[in-house]
């Protein structure tokens, strides 16, 4: 699996150090952590919810955070380590290995681009760009615009003025539009009275190519997992996309729309304007959902949606006639 | 007709030229592409919904880009281009007069403002103009705010820090508060597999007397349209309005509402907070529509609405009431 | 009481001048503006809601704005001024204590920040600060960052990129992430034609420790009161707090949420994302909003409560059983 090139992994550590209430039987050496799915053997990764349970059946990963409960779905080559809260657990033992990954520290190897360094690139007044930042040719980048340490941008890409990238992949031919913030960390907290703990954002954004995101949106960077934006997927102002959100290609999300946290998208979803989508949520392709709707379960291939909460289109239309006629 | 001062014309070309597929009689010259009302001899034009009727009737346009159905409308005058897609031909008619109007390049003449050029202006550090960008005397302009070529401004504005103007005229006394985007293109493309086609974004914003904009809205400019913010009219934080919206005077919008592309409001309409507008309607003058409504339908002078979808606010009581009593 | 240190007071002044088209027997120096609980005697206040009449009965205030109704309330050592339009009467008055607090002019005192004067402070690239601006011991401000006149930041906060603070004292431990808006003032004016009467907004913005608050929000300063955003409270993105709000302590906003002005939570709310909460409103300690709802009454402590409007979650659930049963 590709290293983490936005954080310094300070591992790998013994498990015995990672949690050192717990007595393990045999020290296993800890690499990285990572989501079911994508881990490998020497990583750490968690299970706390039954809907990841086709993950965890076959989940490469030598230990895994969960519950009493949960635990004896995973596969005998993964050690379970219950725990009271997974959340709470992953984030302490995350914040061992990425130790500033809780905070958006500005970036301060920040400087105007070394022109030589960016050949074929135009860049408007006061550009900021951070180490290591790679930009293909023939893109433009607009004034004011700040793109942090690490960020990939493909070639023929127009990335506005006032916008803010860090922790992202950009592929060929993308638009980000003016005012977006794109590879922040996601809300995402342990509450506790007096302070909150923050939990670690490891994550990145990527965004494939032909994606076009208007002005003023926030895309925020995954957690352990990564956030996703689909080829050839427009995204309208104001839109916002929470940690872990995965869109598929050819997507249509009109303004103001919001995603909660690791919903997925499939492709060619159409959503209207201030529309939101619950967390942890799996959109089919070919989904049309209605404007302002609310939409809180999971949405089959082909189907259309309204309403708050979101139901099928023609239920929606019923009960609208229903309720109208008693009182028209 | 007014030139366009924001992109450069390639025009005039033959008709022929423009619609190489088809055959025509006798070649026309056309000078430039308008909306159905705003068109002259010498222009092309498009008609692709019926409640533009009543201004395809007598439209001065001496072609029009339509289906085989709506064609019958037209005036004899106007010769109809009948096509499969009008949006579709219309884009890739506006292109080759208006080749760069599908993606908002930043513009790359951008200065800090020669002081002597802009007599009674305050400006904050680091501001940024283009070309042919004229400020009026007494209007103050905040620290790191960008204002494209040929935007202008009048008298006694405020414009706060960190805005970006493009196409955009702004009227006298105007406020537009920090972090506003204003003139970037909308939300409008040909959805293919793979890329879509960006739709021409040629209009501008224009922006009335003793309008005030608070912080982070989003304007989007017109289409082959303007979109037009009336005088007095009042918007609070994080407002998205949409390409071709027009407001009347005196109207007071709350935060976070959104208007999608092409509707109209008349004078005196306030909207509640984070109420939705679709497409392509029309809401009468003293409209009152409250707050979280989702409007989907026309809108008569002097009513007052609320809900989801929006109906009359006593039906919207009244049927609140009939829901509620069975239960509470 | 304090005074204010954003604006300077031109006061005292005497009633009489204050109000020149009344009649008063004796006449009162007025030191200063406040809401009624916040007044002193020396200063004047403002009566218009009924729902304020607990405040009312006890204010210190020497002299109140109201009307002939409510006027009856007000204790003895308080003179009532009677007028037609309590909210006119107070921004008429309000200007001439403050002259310029009606429009955010952009800070001309604007200066990259001489380092010697902030020990420990860690500054972005072009990052502007006005003057007497204050910033504790190990804080983070990012790039292009604007912090106006007279700002207090506490020590060990992050400050991120693109980010504009004025009249605004934020605590310790407290994160500000990209694009916010904080400080600027309130939507409210005197609806007139022609030209609206801009309401003053002399009140500022009070951030408590350890709040966290994500990219792209916008909060507005108080206009005669403070906003005030409690101890451990986390902000999403692109949330929107308006004038006067005041939020209690662990409470937490999902993203695109939207607060209209002078609304009062109390601790460890929480509220699901794209929620409206409608102006004046309290809403209890430890009540839970769904997503997407709109709160239009007060909620009491310790409630769950979903919906537009929104009622007793229980409630919403029976309601949506109901209806849908006879049409599934």
């Amino acid at each position: 699996m590709l290293k983490n090139i936005f954080f310094k992994n300070k591992g790998p550590f013994n498990i015995q150090k990672i949690f050192s209430k717990h007595n393990f039987k045999k020290n296993i050496k800890i690499n990285d952590i990572k989501t079911l799915d994508q881990a490998s053997q020497g990583d750490l990764t968690f299970f706390d919810q039954l809907n990841y349970k086709s993950f965890a059946i076959k989940t490469k990963a030598s230990a895994c955070i969960t519950s009493e409960k949960l635990s004896s779905v995973l596969p005998n080559s993964c050690l379970p380590i219950i725990v009271p809260n997974v959340l709470y657990a992953l984030a302490q033992a995350t914040i061992q290995f990425y130790p500033n990954s809780d905070i958006d520290y500005p970036d301060l190897s920040l400087k105007n681009p070394n022109k030589s360094k960016y050949p074929g690139v135009k860049f408007g007044k006061n550009v900021f760009v951070g180490q290591n930042v790679k930009i293909g040719r023939n893109t433009f980048v607009g004034s004011n615009t700040i793109i942090e340490h690490d960020v990939k941008i493909g070639n023929n890409c127009v990335i506005g003025s006032q916008v803010f990238i860090k922790n992202t992949f950009v592929g060929e031919s993308v638009v980000i539009q003016n005012g977006c913030k794109i590879g922040l960390k996601g809300f995402g907290f342990i509450p506790l009275k007096k302070k909150n703990i923050k939990f670690p954002h490891i994550g990145k954004v990527i965004i494939k190519d032909n994606v076009e995101i208007a002005s003023c949106c926030t895309v925020d960077r995954g957690s352990i997992d990564n956030t996703i934006i689909g080829e050839n997927t427009y995204l309208d102002n104001q839109v916002h996309v929470a940690h872990n959100v995965k869109m598929g290609k050819n997507c249509m999300i009109a303004g103001q729309v919001g995603f909660a946290g690791s919903c997925t998208l499939g492709d060619n979803v159409s959503i209207g304007g201030q529309a939101g989508i619950s967390g942890h949520l799996k959109i089919g392709n070919n989904v049309k959902i209605g404007g302002g709707s609310g939409v809180i379960k999971n949405i089959e291939d082909n189907s259309t949606v309204m309403g708050y909460p979101a139901v099928p289109f023609k239920q929606f239309i019923k009960n609208w006639r229903e309720n109208w006629k008693k009182i028209l």
